[in-house]
């Protein structure tokens, strides 16, 4: 099946999808992006993906391509012509094609590229868990914004590809860990409290991140954001990462040590659990259908 | 004119130029660029910026996409289509196109993209001297690296343009000046010395610093490579930026207050001069042209 691509008000082939060359996406990662989940038809956290991806643009004053109203239509004609039931929809927006020059463009002409894909359901990382390695975090300091200047993310992904793991964590100098390449890192203490770092300008606050830890609250665990170290992680019962691809996924091994008892534990299989129900179930609620 | 661009393997106009949206650069600021000063028909230090290229490229293990004589030869082609006698040539290597996913493509097969074009000389700004803001330094930690991961540059550069000023001098949060958003940061003390920062990975090691440092050294003036603060630079008999554009730009007014006497001091003139020298005469011996 051919696939299809939105760029920049209208569908194209997405082998013929291109952006201008002096896009400002291209040469100055001077771009937002976003990427929803869609399972069984559906969008998960739609809207608050659409917050960030507003708060983002705003922090660095891009301007939104098209009404929010518009974007979602162009989503879903997306998911459609590509049609995915279970995949993810991605959206980028850039400062817009200029003649190259650091300082903004006089005009403020956005760029919009959406591509959407299938992807496989990730069953047995889910059920066994996975390896992560550590990598120095050497970010900038806004990684809240969630621009397309990812190169230091995809250099510790390959780091973590070339050693078998699944992700990178990454690591301060200080020994703190701060988040995946793509995704938010917790651990599960001796004292079966729940500690993922707070929402500050050193990590993207995960919408995942915020929804697992809203269901753990509410399900009565001891949820503490706090920065922890390596240290502790290696000394931790559970690890796990959130994300939108990832959703709860058990770590089971850091830098080749086991976590706990080198399996997915009892905390992390709970939550597991608890966010498959909620994108079934929040989502039945809010399109008003029945099933999960 | 219509301007020509070239891009993977052929020239094309410049209003069609274009790469394909899961090009890595676009989607993971995963590439490296250069650019090249042209005056009077010569580029100016070539082989330093190819070398640079280079190393930037084996820093993120991208694969260069051609040798370097047939990079030579796109780069005197683009600038002869644009008929760029004095200007500029830019030139960016990606990690190619691939599925986006973090981790490098199995492939090796690297995107190039040349443009070229006229600029005006600076003639006012050399002569009156510049003003610069200050911005705090948000940059990752490899900034040794010339990657388009430029957005930091970009917020920085347009708070000095909305400041009316020339550019921005970025700051740590201990108060020491790293560079500017895309040049290179010097004082002259009291005592003197030329004092800029040496080459770490905070900064970016500038062709132009090189070269106005080793001219300077040659002419007997006593060249400091350390870090130095935004109060020494306040308090700096003299100030200058270097860089492929803007060449040895007197600095006469950080964040709205005076450098020494508020213009262009005599030692950065007196380096002004040899640099210009080093720009005609240097190229003249390399291409074995007396005119300068």
């Amino acid at each position: 099946m051919s696939r299809i691509a939105y760029v920049n008000g209208r569908f194209t082939r997405h082998r013929e999808a291109a952006v201008h060359i002096e896009d400002r996406g291209y040469q100055f990662a001077d771009a937002i992006y976003e990427v929803i989940a869609i399972r069984n038809d559906r969008f998960i956290d739609e809207e608050p993906h659409l917050d960030r991806l507003d708060r983002s643009l705003k922090e660095v004053r891009i301007a939104p391509p098209v009404a929010r109203s518009s974007l979602k239509h162009i989503l879903r004609e997306t998911v459609r012509r590509n049609r995915v039931r279970d995949g993810i929809v991605y959206m980028q927006v850039s400062r817009g094609v200029a003649r190259r020059d650091h300082a903004f463009p006089a005009h403020r002409d956005s760029s919009l590229v959406v591509t959407a894909r299938s992807t496989a359901p990730k069953s047995a990382a889910r059920a066994g868990g996975v390896s992560v390695v550590t990598a120095e975090d050497i970010r900038w300091k806004r990684c809240d914004i969630k621009t397309v200047g990812l190169l230091p993310n995809v250099l510790a992904k390959q780091k973590a590809v070339e050693a078998g793991a699944y992700e990178a964590w990454m690591v301060t100098p200080d020994g703190d860990v701060t988040e995946c390449t793509s995704a938010n890192a917790w651990i599960v203490t001796a004292g079966r409290e729940v500690v993922t770092r707070p929402p500050t300008n050193a990590i993207l606050n995960g919408i995942t991140r915020r929804t697992v830890r809203a269901i753990a609250e509410r399900e009565g665990y001891t949820v503490v954001e706090r920065v922890f170290t390596l240290d502790e992680a290696l000394a931790a019962i559970e690890a796990f990462l959130t994300s939108t691809t990832s959703q709860v996924m058990p770590v089971v091994q850091i830098d080749g040590r086991p976590v706990g008892a080198g399996r997915p534990g009892p905390l992390t299989a709970a939550l597991q659990a608890l966010y498959d129900a909620h994108e079934g179930m929040a989502l039945a609620g809010r399109n008003g259908s029945g099933e999960a």
